[in-house]
């Protein structure tokens, strides 16, 4: 019998090329994006395994698994895009138990007709985010949807982790006289991507502040085992995730306004814009709750890590039995932060 | 100070009330989306940890981790919908390493304007299938994009999983005279989906078999330890997943068409859409290679299972260079089978 030739596809066509529906059907079409983009830009050996899973070795003991969806818009933002974000923001979800993050898995759910020389883009930055923070991508999926059934891509990572032992970090673990302190500026990421948005025509020099988090907590741990709590401030910003870990601790907080770092780029652009830079979504930053007796060591490590120069003491918990989260305004004064009652920011993560 | 009375939001209306942008923002409708129906469904104390993260003890060892986006249309179809469907698939691509599953994660990218009531059934069928399968959906997240930027839900799931000691199974192992089994009938799962599509109009009996498989898997390895590849024929069905593993192993494979098992049914609405059957996706069905000397064994074990009734020894590989998928036509002649080139049943999964 003679055997027909294999037909040898072309390269994929990254300058010009469009993702089409083949590219999700399971096909030589998807392998070949999966080999050519994926696999090239991940370049690490548990996704090289070609399987429909990453293997890979763990010690035994308290593990973390953490999913995050990223539909942002738009997908390029000063200071980041949603490749670099969709590492940063699952690798920080999982720093936020104490964990050494192991690895990650990336779906993406792409729209038909959407640029492959964007998707090139994305990846590439996907990649060079994960082999900074030394995270792998292990295992991935690709979907794609007809025009108009998706919004160019989407992208959903999940995050493991292993805790180190004697860490033990909760929302539920916020005590009465706790101190509460912030990592940096608030609102960067939020200002960032509002920048970008076509309809608003506002232009600053503000980046997003999107970075992987764990070496910083791991600096944190080392100084001062006993911390309580931590959590990135993302969507809702630092005042409905205070509300979160009031709520989940049953504990008031009150935080001095004066005492949260802005910077007066944001201030003046949240100004402009009617938005209170208490709701703005960070993506590089985090919170701290921790016994009053640890706090000024916690601080002294936050400062000596590059992503925490500018952290600060913004406030303390109390033993209030409505769980509210009331602040020191500059004025002299004390208001409730509340919980964001609907969307403030649509699409910034 | 009086404190202003904190609102108490009324439940969820989850027969006529739709999801919109406040329930992806992180304030307070999310939460309640979030609490009310995810975590209310999912009902597992690692989930009900409140935070970013789930955490969970693990023994050392060898792990796996898988993820797949769900992008299914329609929503529901015979024999399942894209809630179960998240789980089984999950399950599955954590299953074919001969991994025990640990749990899952889950990111919902919904599209404003959503029935909440679509929402709740398919929560609760997804729900249904992780408590069935004994493995949890252990932390999740909630997006949410404007009306026209999505298509109703598209869910990312995202599995681990330990694979017990001595066991190594990968989809590069396949050798020359290594036997060829599946464990049921081909092509279920994409027939029954394209019967509800509505523009084909076309109706059969045919349900989908979309199952998890993690205890068929567990039963043959236990078995027969030297099993060498498990993959689930998926998108692209048998043809493209064989030819994956031949490409993989670099092996050739000679099947025999009179000895894979099929529906009447299936094959019946295969003629009239001019679909073969070989390309068709399945959601509940295996390929297994193993060593001649334990292909008995290992067909035993399969026909044992609820799931593996129907299994069959499909064919056996060989040393072809090329790493031609062949088969044995029900005529006595012999074609390649090829990859499928492009996109044969888009979102069929």
């Amino acid at each position: 019998m003679t055997l027909p030739r294999r037909s040898h596809p072309r390269p994929l066509d990254l300058n010009s090329g469009r993702v089409d529906l083949t590219h999700g059907g399971g096909g030589r079409a998807m392998a070949q994006l999966v080999e050519e983009l994926f696999v090239a830009a991940f370049d690490n050996e548990i996704l090289s395994q070609g399987n429909d899973q990453g293997a890979f070795s763990v010690p035994g003991g308290r593990m973390v698994m953490s999913t995050d969806g990223y539909v942002i818009s738009p997908l390029f933002f000063p200071g980041g895009d949603i490749g670099s974000l969709s590492v940063h923001g699952t690798i920080n979800d999982v720093a936020m138990a104490g964990a050494v993050p192991i690895g990650l898995s990336a779906g993406f759910i792409i729209e038909e007709g959407f640029p492959l020389a964007d998707l090139a883009r994305i990846v590439t930055s996907m990649a060079a985010a994960a082999k900074a923070a030394g995270v792998p991508v292990m295992t991935g999926d690709t979907k794609v949807v007809e025009k108009g059934k998706g919004d160019g891509v989407f992208i959903t990572t999940a995050g493991i982790g292993m805790v180190p032992a004697g860490i033990d970090i909760s929302g539920d673990k916020a005590r009465p006289d706790d101190v509460i302190l912030v990592s940096g500026s608030m609102g960067d990421h939020g200002i960032a991507v509002m920048s970008q948005r076509e309809s608003l025509g506002f232009e600053t020099a503000i980046l997003s502040d999107s970075a992987a988090l764990h070496t910083l907590v791991a600096a944190m741990i080392a100084a001062a085992p006993g911390i309580r709590v931590l959590r990135d401030p993302t969507r809702g910003g630092l005042a409905a995730t205070l509300n979160e870990i009031a709520s989940q601790s049953a504990v008031g907080m009150v935080i001095s306004e004066t005492a949260v770092p802005l910077k007066p780029q944001v201030l003046g652009a949240c100004e402009l814009l009617g938005l209170d830079p208490l709701y703005v979504a960070n993506e590089g930053k985090l919170i701290c709750i921790c016994p009053p007796e640890d706090a000024e060591t916690v601080l002294a490590a936050m400062r000596a890590h590059p992503l925490g120069g500018d952290a600060a003491i913004i406030g303390q918990c109390d033993a209030d039995p409505h769980h509210f989260v009331r602040m020191k305004t500059a004025m002299g004064g004390t208001r409730i932060v509340d919980w964001l009652a609907g969307e403030q920011l649509p699409r910034i993560c």
